[in-house]
């Protein structure tokens, strides 16, 4: 499988839009929506500058890959996203029908997979762990340094 | 108190906004987001004609309400609509940290509230059922109207 074909190249994509959002002071997660082997969707957080509750990285990966497809659905799509989706993201997925959605850091306080089953749709398979490391990495320094910038 | 300050008021409104979705093809839901009795922030069901699964009349009007306060929070401020929010808008409220919720018709399916606690803001107050038959009646005519057309 070529490299640029795997899911840890997908996975970098959405960090890279992680770190764009880290250098605008939005909490750094990235997403990105493929379609065989192809970035159809890309977000990242921009609740601050949006001033926006609803501009998560999913969010605005699932509408710019629904604009581009001109469909609701994404069904034969993955979404990669750095950290695990909130329920809000999780019901835009289910809805979107996704294929798939590969996440890398586990969300323990804000993150769907804590509820029962019947968020997503039946029909997304989930990869979770995927360079979970580095995607919580960053988040972690984001807070740490908001944390140093409030003392 | 003044026939335009009640819940009922605003419930209309978010009724008249979900005949509008009605009219136009879509699921029909409709949302208004209040502050000190001013409607800031509209939405109706919107899923067909963006072809974005987002598109739900919460997500829009508390889109359209944060942009008008220019603050991704929306404490102090009522959300009304006309059916549950399902999970992805229960966490958009959640996030915009709405003082209160006040929803029409149940919605068994996708509503919010088979799942436990933990989906909405602590603070966010609940108000279910109001003008439960009107709210609900929109939503079975269109059901029925889509179900006798594919006949």
């Amino acid at each position: 499988m070529l490299s640029i074909h795997t899911d840890e190249h997908f996975m970098r994509q959405a960090l890279l839009l992680a770190e764009r959002a880290y250098e605008e002071g939005e909490v750094p997660i990235g997403a990105v929506v493929v379609s065989q082997y192809q970035i159809i969707g890309k977000g990242y957080n921009q609740v601050e500058r949006l001033q926006d509750p609803s501009a998560h990285a999913e969010m605005l990966a699932i509408t710019a890959a629904c604009e581009y497809l001109g469909s609701k659905y994404l069904s034969g799509c993955s979404l990669y996203v750095s950290i695990e989706p909130c329920l809000m993201c999780a019901g835009a997925i289910r809805w979107a029908q996704l294929s798939r959605l590969v996440y890398g850091a586990h969300e323990p306080k804000y993150g769907f997979s804590r509820l029962e089953a019947g968020v997503l749709h039946p029909k997304t398979r989930v990869t979770a762990g995927l360079m979970a490391q580095e995607c919580g990495a960053i988040m972690k320094q984001f807070f740490q340094q908001k944390r140093n910038n409030s003392l």
